[in-house]
Parts: structure tokens; sequence; C-alpha cells
């Protein structure tokens, strides 16, 4: 096992890391406030692993509730939030009572989004069992639900007390879903980690083939340096927001096809291809390493190409970002491989043209 | 105008008080992050004044948003505050425009909640234009809606960067509304400043009257003393639990009725006389004192008996208290007039029987 922390003061939480640990229940008994769990799993992952975990938690003494929401980004919605507010009221669940979200990147959004405002806040684990979430959205803090005009815009900044990725859950991953949250790695070489870029390039192939070592490595050195960059810039008023890079774009995709239609990691691919093809334009990124980074994500078996929406519904979509501040877009470009910043200096045209050259 | 500054490092706000600060921009001008705002209001309220805040700052050359929401602490919930979020998509509200709740504690409390999850968090203002919301909801960052199953069971603490307490606002308030402000008024002077009770004693009239400089008193008074606690214990984790003295009866008597039935206020008054008369029961309380609060409370035309719901509904509705810890009711009670502590020591039945003895 291995153990990050990340470094936020008083609100320092540690991240586990190995195969095997959803069976060990000593790391979250030691975080306890009192013996009362509620475990918020999906109708997908509650088969494989809800029993394992709860079982350990109550021979240990811990009273536990499930709740079991229905799976797929489609349901990050608030009908399936208020599910699991209805669920802790219906089980009496305290404020000092312990969320715990086991799952994929949707139940912990929308667990942490749930424990950051039942009662005003409780405290909250997390067990990502997919790769996207083991190095992205499990880390950070970040928690949201998705509205019918913009992707995670209704949220919270609200930080885990303990995240334990077990990597033995990436054996029951679907393929798709596995090279979903490579997407994710490699941004991490992209915006900051040129050595690690490298070494996926070296090793690409054994990640997709599951070679445990090899994932454990992935896995740890993308935790690291999101952990570093959150712990830097909590609420991304700065540093943080190049985590983002292929996102703006991503979400257009995520929110114009309707929620669900493409993974996320999928978005951020073809997104990421679209900022980088528009730092290229700029004269910021190489031809070289353009070409490079978008040799790596077809060797991930992941889309370099957006659907075509047309550039302007892009721009629209694109206009509720986040991101945006005084009307002016922000996005994530390339000075090179692991090397990025957040600009405005892409004028509307210039985006569209990047968009419809991405677009097939 | 008065200011009084609530001091939480760098979340520190000041409040100002005074007559006739509706119609100067000059303090949200100053702090304004950029030149956008959403002003968020009920269609009682935005008739009367919306139109005055607006222009004030649209002269200043602020771009204004304005939501009105349908009045009521029965609009309190998701579907309202989902009003909220398509008003700000709509307008492409950013993560730095300024959101103003104009209103009373429900506009506040929506407001605040949409604040503090719109974009995962956006700057707040509140003008606070009832009496309960001038010295109580607007003052301490508490926002939440109502679930079915509780009240402000569903939250976050998000401090304001101002707040505006336009003492005029109350010359349109009906009475029925500024009798239930001066629940929460004596309410302080119940749980910590005995030397304000006895100046409520003696001037409670003028304050039933309108008379301008013993309500700005009155106000200051209330707010200085929420304004310490909140300094001591922002999030509610010892003393701040003083301030809910006659709520959780209260909340119940809420809950049990169905919301707006009876203003928040007129609960906390039966409700303090519940948990007034239990403390009594358990000999913290001299009679003399019990005495003293329940003729304050008649004098101000305010319940000092609860709605007969059966002792065994209240304590039904009461175990969903955000203040259960380990299963245990954790109540106010009172010491005396100006001391007050928060205690699990009443049995069940003890709770039942002062409950019984006070419903009519």
């Amino acid at each position: 096992m291995h153990t990050l922390d990340v470094a936020l003061g008083e609100r320092s939480y540690p991240i586990h890391i190995g195969r095997g640990l959803l069976d060990d229940p000593a790391p979250i008994l030691a975080r306890l406030k009192t013996p009362r769990v509620a475990l918020v799993t999906n109708d997908r992952v509650g088969p494989l692993y809800l029993e394992r975990v709860q079982h350990g938690l109550e021979r240990a003494g811990v009273r536990c509730t499930a709740v079991v929401l229905p799976d797929g980004e489609a349901h990050k919605d608030w009908p399936t939030l208020n599910l699991v507010f209805d669920a802790l009221l219906g089980a009496r669940c305290e404020r000092s009572t312990t969320l715990i979200a086991l799952g994929g990147g949707v139940v912990g959004d929308m667990a942490g989004f749930a424990a950051a405002t039942y009662q005003r806040g409780m405290p909250f684990m997390q067990m990502p069992t997919t790769l996207l979430s083991q190095v992205d959205s499990s880390v950070g803090g970040k928690t949201a639900i998705n509205h019918p005009l913009g992707k995670n815009m209704i949220g919270a900044f609200y930080q885990p007390r303990l995240v334990i990725a077990d990597t033995a859950t990436l054996d029951t991953l679907p393929d798709r879903e596995l090279k979903a949250g490579v997407a994710e790695v490699i941004k991490y070489g992209l915006i900051r980690d040129a050595a690690f870029f490298a070494w996926l390039e070296d090793n690409l192939e054994r990640i997709l083939a599951r070679d445990p070592d090899v994932l454990a490595q992935a896995i740890e050195r993308s935790c690291r340096n999101k952990a570093e960059v959150v712990a830097a810039d909590e609420t991304e008023r700065g540093e943080r927001a190049l985590l983002n890079l292929g996102h703006t774009f991503g979400h257009a995709i995520e929110t114009g096809l309707g929620y669900g239609e493409w993974l996320h990691g999928e978005a951020v691919a073809a997104g990421t291809v679209m900022a980088a093809r528009l730092s290229r334009d700029l004269g910021w990124l190489g031809e070289g390493d353009l070409d490079r980074l978008v040799a790596l994500f077809e060797r991930a078996g992941l889309p370099v190409q957006g659907p075509k929406l047309g550039a302007e519904r892009y721009l629209e979509l694109m206009a509720h970002d986040k991101k945006v501040e005084d009307g002016r877009l922000r996005l994530v470009l390339l000075d090179g491989i692991g090397a990025s910043r957040v600009s405005d200096a892409a004028a509307p045209e210039r985006i569209a043209a990047a968009i419809e050259a991405c677009c097939a």
C-alpha cells in the first residue's frame, strides 16, 4: 500500500492506494467520528463490493445504512441526489454520521455534495472504484451535480477525510471506462509532468493490459500531481484551473450530446485535442508535440475528434463554463508537453476554427 | 448608521444598520468583485424595494439580473431554489457575479444556499427586510432549504461579504411578522444577556409601536450578541448551539403543521416556553424567571403554547434535529434569565411532559 497526503492544513487527508484495500476497515475506523456510516453506491458497483465493505464495518461494530443510486452521468441530478437525503433522513443519520462514497466519479461527486450539504455538512470519505475517480475526481474536494444547462454547475468544495483507492476494483472495470480514465492520466503529463508523459508513452499498453504494478504507478503519480496542485490552490483561484485541460470543450460535448452519451474521459480526450490544436494555431505548441499527444490518445483508444455539434453550439455551451470571467472564455492551453497556462487570448473565431478542425 | 463587524478572519464582514440604507449602493460597490449582480427577492418584497436597489446599482454601472421567487416558508424548497439556478444560468451569471438577497429569512436562506453552491460558490451579500432576518438569519452564514422530513436539513455554512439592514423596511412589515421577529430578539436576552432582557421588559411596547430609535437599538444589540457567538464558533461545534434556544421544539411545530402555518418566530416563542418549562422541571430555572419570560412573550403577542400535535409526534419530529448526537436529543436549556447551556440530561418522558403541559 502507498499513502499520499493532500496537504490542506486542518483539512489534510491521506490517499491510500493498493490492492485489496476494500477488505480492511481499519483506516476508516481510525477516522470515524461516531460508529455510524452511510454507504452511497450505485446499482452497478453495489452488487460487486457493497457487501464486503459493509460487513467489514459491521463486524467492527459500525452501524451502516446503504444507499444504492441508479448508475450513470444521466442521473447526476437533483432527483437522484434527493434519494440520498431521503435515505439519510429516513435512517436518522446525524450530522456526525460519516458518508462514504463507493463507486466512480458520478457516485463520488453526488455523495460528496450530499455530505457537504446534509445538515450543513457531515464527515465524508471516498472509495473510488474506477480509474478516472482514483486518479481525479475523488481527490481534491470538488463535488457537484449537473444542471440541464451545464455540467457540475451546482456543487461545493468539500474535502474528504480519507480516500481509499483499491486497485483490485479495476479488474472488473469495463474496457471503455478504463480508457476513459487514461485520458485524465495523460492530462497530468500534459499540464505539468513531461517525464510522466514520456513514461506513459513507454507503458501505455501495459496499463491497458491492466498490469497491476504499472497501473498502481500510474495512479500514484497522477494522485501526486493532483495533490500538489490542490494543496497549492484549493478553491481554484489560480493553478488548479490547469487541471481542467480539455474540460471546457469536453463539458460542451457532454452537455451538448446529453449527459451519459460520451464518458467524461472520452470528452476530455477530444477536448484536449481541441485545446492542443488551438495552442498550435496560436504558435504556442509545436507540431511535433501536437502529433505526440494525438498519437497517445489514439493508442489508448480514445476519441481525438469531437461530435459535429457545430462550432457555434460548442461556443454557446462553453459560455456557461465556470471559468468564464467578464464574458471572456478562459481556456487551459499548452506551451509544450508538460507546460500549460490559463489564457483568454484566443478570440472566438480562432476557438471556432480549432473546434471545426477537430470534429468528425 | 451603525456598523458592527463579524470577526471571522479572512471571512470577516460588516453589518450596517440604519434608516434609508437601501438607497446607498456605495458599500456594495466597494465590495463587488465584478460589476455584475444577481438580486434575489420575492413577490412581496420585490414590488416594494427591488427597483430602488436595482436602479442605484445600475446608475453606478452594475449589470443586474433580478430573480423574484414566490413568497413564504412553504417555498423554501428545491424547486424554488432551482428557479434561482435557472435564472443565473439563463443570464450567464459567472462565479464572480455577486448574489444579493433582498428580503426576509426565507429569501436569505435560499439565496445564500444558491450562492454557496452555484458554480461551487459565488460572492454573497444580504439586505434583510424583516426584523427576524435583521437580527438573526442574515448574520452568521447559515443557509438552507427545507426537506419534507425536516427544516433546514439541506444547506451550508456560507458567509456573506456584507449585510445591510435598512430599518426603514420595517415600516411596511405586517404586525404579525414584527412580533415574530421580537421572539428572536428576546432569545438573545434569555441565552446570554440578562441586562438586554431587562431592557426589553422596559421597552417592549416602544418596539411594537416601531419607535425607530428603540428598534434600531434592539437590532444592534441583537446583532452584537449574535456576532460574538458566531465569531467564537462559526460552524456550531459548541457555544453557537445556544442560539437555537426553543428551535428544536419550534422546528417540530413548523414541520408538524406544514411549513408556513406558523411563522418561525411564533414557533420559536412557543418552543422557548417548552424549553423553559423543562428547565424549571429539572430544577435549573426558577419559577419567577419562568413567569418573567412567559409574560414577556405574552406582552409581545406571541404564542406561549404549542399546537396539540401530541408529545409523541413532537418527539418523532425532534429526533430529526441536527443537534441529535448518538441518538440523544441535545436541547438548549436555561439556568436563569441570561444563562443557558446545551444538555442531553432530560429523559424523553420529561421532555414529553413539558411539551404536554405547554400545548393547548
